[in-house]
C-alpha cells in the first residue's frame, strides 16, 4: 500500500515539473491609438496592451513566444533584455545582429530558457520602435522549494518610462536630418504605462478635440493599494528612451535587494536612481500612517527636464516631494558604488583579464550629421545580420577590419573639452573575442559637442552579465585605476551607467557563443551610432533556424 | 566616297536608336521633413523630392528603375500606373499581388517597356504609403518622326494631389479602429507638390514654432510662366488620396486631347473634372491680356470640402474663380460622356463579351469595422503575392473559391437606400478569367451606410486599358442598357469614375498574362477593401524573377 502511494506522489511531481517547463505566449502586435498620458497617439501594442503582457516563469522554464506582426507596412523584432540566450543566440531579437526583422503578416517564434530567477524586460529592438510602446516585463521565480534571501508579502512589477508625443518615425527622421532635429525632453513620465500630460499645455483649439482628454480612464494614475504592516517587493525597471530617473515613494524608505537579476547586499535608499535598461527590486515596509495616501514619484535626473507624473485622483494631502537636484552626480555615483553582490551570492570574477578595451564615448559630426561614437567610430547595422553572415561566411556584408581597442591618442585626449573629432567614421565593423577569454571594458565618458556637458549613458550588454569592477571620476588611469577594482564582491549586471566625465570598468568572460551587441540603452543614442558588437565562439553555434533569415544577403536561404 | 557617307549616317542612326532604348533611374527612397503646404510633416521622398523625378521616355523604351529602400523599418513597393507590363507582370509593383515588398536596405529593380506614348504615373502601392508623398509622372513621347494629332509649343506636367497633416500610419490605424477614425477632408490641395495651408488655422502657440511656416520656399505657389500667343500642352494628372477635383485656369478654356494615354476627340471645357488615377492632356492658348496673372485653381467636387489652393505671391487682380457646385453630378457626368476616342485613333472593341460581371459598390460593417466591398465581399491582400502563389501552386495562401459575378439578389437590391448588408464578408479570393476572352464589367454605385449619400469612385485597372462603353444613372438594366453601349468610338482608359447612384460599363480583353488588381483609387477605400483581383493566362507567364519573392510562403524561394 505504501508503495502505491509513493508511486502516485511521484507521478504528480513529474506532472508538475512537466507543466512548469514550457510557458507559451501568442502575441499579436499592431498599432492602435492609446492615451497613456491622456494625449492620444499611435502606440505599438501587444494583444491590445502597452506595456505588453508580463512573462511569468520559473527558473529553467522554456519561454516560447509566437509573435505575429500586424503592423501593415513595418517590420519588427523583440529583444529579451537580461536573458543571456545560452544555446539560443538566434533568439536574442536584435535586428541586424541575430535575426532578420519579422515581416508584416509573419509569425516568428522566440524560444529561450530563463535560466536564472530575477527581473528582466523585453522590448522592440529595431529602428526606434521601442519608444513606440513595445515593451514589457519578465519575472522569473525560483525553483519550487527555494527561497529568496529576503522576505516579503507581496510582489509587484512597475515599469517606468518616458513618453513622447511625436512618432518614432518623426524622432528618427529628425535625428538623421540636417539641420539636426533632437527628440527633446519627454512630454511625460509613465509609471506602469500611465502618466498625465497637462492637456492645457496643448495649443487650443486643437483640430481634434479628442486629442487630449484629461479624464480618459487610460491615464488614470497608477495606484498601488497596500496593506499596513506588510512588506512589498517592488520590481522597478526603466524602459526610458532617454531619461535617467529617480524613483521614490513619499515617506517610505526602500531597501534595494536585487539589480538586473542579481541579489544586492541590502542598501537603504530614499531615492532609487535608475537608468534605461536597469531593473531593481526594492522592499518597502508599509509602516506609515495608513489613513492617507503617499506619492509614488519619478523625476528626471542628469538632464534639465521638467516632466514628472502629476497625480489624478486621490491626491495625497502633501505636495509631491521634490526630486533630487538634476545635475548633482554625487548621489548617483554613490548609489552606483553602493551596489555590491549580496553575501552568500557572490560570483567572484577572474582575477585578471586577457584583453582590456577602452571605449571612449564621444559625440561627433560626420558629413554634417550628428552621431554618437565609440573611439570615434559610429556604429551602423548591416542589412544582413552578423550571426548569419558569420556562420555562412558572407564576408562582404560588413567591414572586416576590426575597430580599435582604444583611441590611438587616448593618452592625450582631453575629456573635459569639446574635442575636434574630425576623423570620426561610420562603420559596421565588429570586435571578435577569443572564446572563453576574460575581457575588460572601460567605458570612458567625455565632453559632448556642447561645452561643459557630459551625459549619462547606460550601457547594456546582450548575451552576458558583466561584473562592475569600478567607477571613477575623470579620465581612466590604466596604470593605477585597475588596482582599485573591486574583485571581492562586485555586482553582476547587464546594464550599467557611465556617469558624466567619469569611467566605469566592467569584466566578463566571452563564454557564450554568439554575436552580442553592447550599446547605450538611450534609444536615440543607439540610433545615432552609440554601440559595438562582440563575436565570440560563433563556430560553436549550432545550425541556425532558417526563420531568422530572409533579409539582405540571406534572402532565399532555405534549409532542408 | 558616297558609300562611306552612307555607312557613317547609318552608324549614327543606330547609335541614336540604341541610346533611346534604355532609360535608367536610381532612386533612393526615404522619409524627410517637408513643408509642401507650409506645414512641416514627414514625407516619403525619392532622391530628395516629392513628387519624385519625372520619368521621360520614348515609345518602346525600356525603363529600368533601381529603387533602394531607405525607410529604416518600413517596406516599399512602387506601381507604374497606366503601364500594362506586357511580358513583365512581376514589375507591376503591387505588394501582395505581383511582388513581395522591398525590405529596408534592399534595392529592387523594376524593368518594363513603355509601349505607347502618353501620360502616366507612378506611386507607392503598399498600405497607404502613396498618401505619404511617393508619386510622380511618366511621360512617354512618340517615336522620332511621328507627330501628335494636335499642335502645341510647350509641354508641361502638373500633378494634382490632396494633402493630409496626419501620417498615413495614423490614417490607416483610424480606418481599422473601433470607433472608426475617418481620414476626413484634406488640409490642402497641392499643384505639382505645392499648396498653402493657412497656418493661422493651427492652434497657437504650437509646441514647435517651425511646424507651419507660411513663408517657406517649399510652399511657394506653383507658377506657370507663359508666352503670349503660344499653345501649351498641360498634362494634368490626379494622385489624390480621396478628392475628386475640378481644375481650371482663370479666363482660359482648355481643350481636352488625351485621357490616360489615349487621344480624345477634342472637348473644350472651362473646368476639367479629374479623379484620382486619371491623366489628361489639355491644350491652352495664351490668348488673354498678358499684363496680368491668372489663377490656376483646383477645387474639390463630389464631397463637401473647403480646401483649395490659395495664392502666395503675384496674386491675380481678381478673386479666385468659383469652382463648380460640389454636389452637382450633371456636369461631371456630361464630361465623362463627352470623352470619346479621337477620329483616326479609334480601337474598336469586340462587339460582344464572353462574360459580364456586375460589381455592386457598397459600404459595409463587418464585425463592427467599416469596410468597402464589391458584391458584399471586402477585399484583403494575402501575405504571399498571388502571382507567385499561382505560378508555384501554393493553393493554401488564399481563398480558392471565386467571388460572385454579381450579387445573388442584385435584382432586388435597392441602390437608393441604406442596405442591411449583414452578410458581408472579408476575402482574398480572386476572379479567374479565361485567357483572351472579352470581359464586361459593370460598376454599380449605391447608397453608402449614410442615408442619401452615394460617393464617386474612380476605378483603376492594372495590366490593361478598358473601353468605356457607357455611363448611366440609377440601376443598371442588364436587358436594355447594353443596347446603348458605345461600340463606335469608346475611349480607352485605365481609370474611370462611377458617379453617385450611377453605373459605368467597361470592356476589356483578358489577353495580358498575369495577375491584375482592379480597385477604387481612393487610398482609404482600397485600404478598406474596395478592390478585386483578376488572373488571366498565368500559365503563360515566364519564369518569375526571384527578386519579387521573400515574403509570406515565398521566403526561401531561391532560383538557380
Amino acid at each position: 500500500m505504501s508503495r502505491l502511494i509513493a508511486l502516485f506522489l511521484c507521478v504528480l511531481a513529474t506532472m508538475a515539473l512537466a507543466e512548469a517547463r514550457i510557458r507559451r505566449y501568442k502575441w499579436d502586435v499592431k498599432y492602435e491609438f492609446k492615451s497613456p498620458d491622456c494625449y492620444k497617439k499611435l502606440v505599438i501594442i501587444i494583444n491590445g496592451r502597452s506595456p505588453g503582457p508580463s512573462i511569468l516563469a520559473q527558473q529553467s522554464d522554456v519561454v516560447v513566444v509566437e509573435v505575429t506582426n500586424g503592423l501593415v507596412t513595418e517590420n519588427l523584432a523583440i529583444h529579451w533584455h537580461g536573458i543571456r540566450q545560452i544555446g539560443s543566440p538566434w533568439s536574442d531579437g536584435t535586428e541586424g545582429v541575430t535575426q532578420c526583422p519579422i515581416f508584416p503578416g509573419d509569425t516568428f517564434t522566440y524560444r529561450f530558457v530563463v535560466d536564472r530567477p530575477g527581473t528582466y524586460l523585453y522590448h522592440a529592438h529595431y529602428g526606434m520602435q521601442r519608444a513606440a510602446g513595445l515593451y514589457g516585463s519578465i519575472q522569473v521565480s525560483l525553483p519550487d522549494g527555494m527561497a529568496e534571501p529576503f522576505a516579503y508579502d507581496y510582489d509587484k512589477s512597475i515599469i517606468l518610462n518616458d513618453w513622447y508625443h511625436k512618432s518614432t518615425y518623426e524622432q528618427a527622421a529628425g535625428l538623421s536630418s540636417i539641420p539636426f532635429g533632437w527628440v527633446g525632453e519627454p512630454q511625460s513620465l509613465l509609471i506602469q504605462g500611465r502618466g498625465k500630460f497637462n492637456c492645457s499645455k496643448l495649443a487650443s483649439p486643437t483640430l481634434d478635440p479628442t486629442a487630449c482628454n484629461a479624464t480618459s480612464s487610460e491615464c488614470l494614475p497608477y495606484v498601488l493599494t497596500v496593506i499596513p504592516g506588510k512588506t512589498y517587493r517592488l520590481r522597478i525597471s526603466s524602459m526610458t528612451a532617454l531619461s535617467a530617473l529617480s524613483f521614490q515613494i513619499e515617506g517610505h524608505n526602500m531597501t534595494i535587494v536585487e539589480a538586473d537579476g542579481h541579489y544586492v547586499e541590502p542598501v537603504v535608499a530614499q531615492n532609487l536612481f535608475i537608468y534605461s535598461g536597469e531593473t531593481y527590486s526594492v522592499l518597502i515596509k508599509i509602516d506609515q500612517e495608513p489613513s492617507r495616501n503617499y506619492w509614488i514619484m519619478t523625476n528626471i535626473v542628469s538632464r534639465n527636464a521638467t516632466a514628472t507624473t502629476p497625480p489624478g485622483l486621490r491626491v495625497p494631502p502633501t505636495g509631491p516631494p521634490a526630486g533630487p537636484i538634476w545635475n548633482d552626480v554625487a548621489p548617483r555615483l554613490a548609489q552606483s558604488l553602493a551596489i555590491k553582490a549580496r553575501q552568500g551570492y557572490i560570483h567572484t570574477p577572474p582575477p585578471k583579464s586577457d584583453r582590456a578595451i577602452v571605449f571612449l564615448n564621444t559625440q561627433n559630426k560626420i558629413d554634417g550629421y550628428f552621431h554618437w561614437s565609440v573611439n570615434n567610430v559610429s556604429f551602423t547595422l548591416p542589412h544582413t545580420p552578423y550571426l548569419i553572415a558569420l556562420k555562412e561566411n558572407l564576408h562582404h556584408v560588413f567591414d572586416q577590419s576590426p575597430p580599435p581597442d582604444r583611441l590611438r591618442d587616448f593618452t592625450n585626449y582631453d575629456i573635459y573639452r569639446v574635442a575636434n573629432n574630425t576623423n570620426a567614421t561610420s562603420s559596421n565593423a565588429i570586435y571578435r573575442l577569443k572564446f572563453n577569454t576574460t575581457v575588460d571594458i572601460i567605458l570612458q565618458n567625455a565632453n559632448t559637442l556642447t561645452a561643459n556637458t557630459s551625459e549619462t549613458h547606460p550601457w547594456h550588454l546582450h548575451g552576458h552579465d558583466f561584473w562592475v569592477l569600478g567607477y571613477g571620476t575623470g579620465k581612466f588611469d590604466a596604470d593605477n585605476d585597475p588596482k582599485k577594482y573591486n574583485l571581492v564582491n562586485p555586482i553582476k549586471k547587464n546594464t550599467v551607467a557611465v556617469h558624466p566625465y567619469g569611467w566605469t570598468a566592467l569584466r566578463f568572460v566571452a563564454d557564450n557563443p554568439g554575436v552580442w551587441v553592447f550599446h547605450c540603452h538611450i534609444e536615440p543614442h543607439l540610433y545615432m551610432g552609440m554601440g559595438v558588437v562582440f563575436e565570440e565562439g560563433v563556430e560553436r553555434v549550432g545550425k541556425l533556424p532558417s526563420e531568422i533569415m530572409g533579409c539582405g544577403e540571406t534572402k532565399g536561404f532555405k534549409r532542408p
